[in-house]
């Protein structure tokens, strides 16, 4: 099995080496991942730069490259240029704090993923949600059992994407959630710099709603995790809003700036 | 009617500034924009340096802030912190150059757009689909004339996020439909530098693909500019995958390393 592994929080970043060793025992791992911390960095890729790969050496001895790009650049400079062949299963993180709910948007590790399913590669983002543990054995392990099948499934599906949250501590369960809708209050914290000059900070508290009923049962992504289930989310990364066509389309043909609709 | 207007190419882009003209006609603009170039910065957000508005004031005597961060940075901080009450709606562009089928996940317009959308306000992104054509008045004129239509259609619905790309010359009528696949060929160009390291450039030629039938006949947004029409994708942001949810509960039952899913 070869694996791919990237992450946002660059290639030092302890998550990602709790990952490598574990998805060693499995195959062959190659890791491609920022040089630095790119957390937040969402679906960013690098098109005005040169982008400089960077060999590493791992204590044990295995190789890598280190990115001066975002993780979607990892992921595609890995597959397109640096890869002697396409691996069988991308996977991103070990992501320290979680990724859940729409916040999925914002985050450089699941965006990693999503690249590797965009390349027609089973994907899947992993991230320990907490922020005060740092504890990544137990996720990297979940990690390391359900690979395979992810890879198997990947046999039978064009459509392996997947965004995994591991609750610190024991967790009591397995669910597959749906994203919840995640909005922040106190969003940014205004200062003023000895200059005089204002600058913000972006901070902000979670504030979750479950978004309206999709029509099948299924439990949201934030509430698995803070009930202490494991939560695995099956993402998708076509935005076209199918439900919302019509709409637009009866809304031109009112009163329509042209004819030909 | 207030008006916010944000975009990736940087608050001196010319897009931005045909749109700004031509949506003054409406209302109230305030323009947040990148200090700089922000192409491919995708949902990206910037939580680990402070962010710094500048106020600008335009050849025309209006105000706006140019930003130290990405369109969706731009967006967030004028809603939250900038703008004395909510727009009424988002309108992000004029981007120089298509923004089609799965490449808007790279788009810094788009996500200025959807981060509009996730703080409730109707959004609009809006792409001058050439990279040789520089005149973006024909398309600002036809963001004036939508805009008022969206702001209405938001009074009904929490939904109104659209993408537009309008083709050069005289368009042939208006298409609403959903996102082609976008895949690139010949992704990255290797080469040297004169110390011997090597590195690459991200380029690449389009190869797009029709994703399978929706269940609904609608045209996908690349044929439609192709043909000469101006676009309209209706989207969303919403990432789960609902079809698989089914297939990966069973993946996991079949073989699962915990009892309880």
């Amino acid at each position: 099995m070869r694996i791919l592994i990237s992450n946002d929080d660059g290639i030092n970043a302890p998550g990602l080496q709790a990952l490598r060793e574990s998805l060693a025992t499995l195959g062959e791992v190659t890791v491609v991942a920022p040089d630095r911390e790119r957390s937040g960095a969402g679906h960013g890729i690098t098109a005005h730069k040169p982008l400089r790969p960077k060999k590493v050496t791992f204590p044990d001895g295995s190789h890598g490259w280190s990115l001066n790009g975002t993780p979607a650049d990892c992921v595609k400079l890995a597959i397109e240029a640096l890869l002697p062949q396409k691996p069988d299963i991308v996977v991103s993180g070990i992501n320290l704090g979680a990724n859940l709910g729409t916040d999925v948007l914002y985050s450089g590790t699941v965006s990693a993923a999503i690249e590797g399913i965009i390349n027609g590669i089973p994907s899947v983002a992993i991230s320990l949600a907490s922020f005060k543990s740092n504890d990544f054995n137990p996720t990297a392990a979940f990690a390391a059992q359900v690979v395979p099948l992810l890879v198997n499934a990947g046999r039978d599906s064009q459509d392996i994407l997947v965004n995994i949250n591991v609750p610190p501590g024991k967790p009591v369960g397995i669910k597959v959630t749906r994203l919840a809708i995640r909005k922040y209050v106190n969003v940014f914290h205004k200062r003023t710099d000895p200059r005089g000059n204002d600058y913000y900070w972006l901070a902000g508290e979670p504030e979750d709603t479950v978004p309206e009923d999709p029509g099948v049962k299924v439990d949201v992504d934030v509430e698995a995790v803070k009930n202490n289930y494991i939560s695995i989310t099956p993402l998708h990364y076509n935005l076209t809003n199918f439900k919302a066509i019509d709409y637009i389309h009866k809304m031109l043909q009112r009163q329509t700036p042209t004819k030909d609709i």
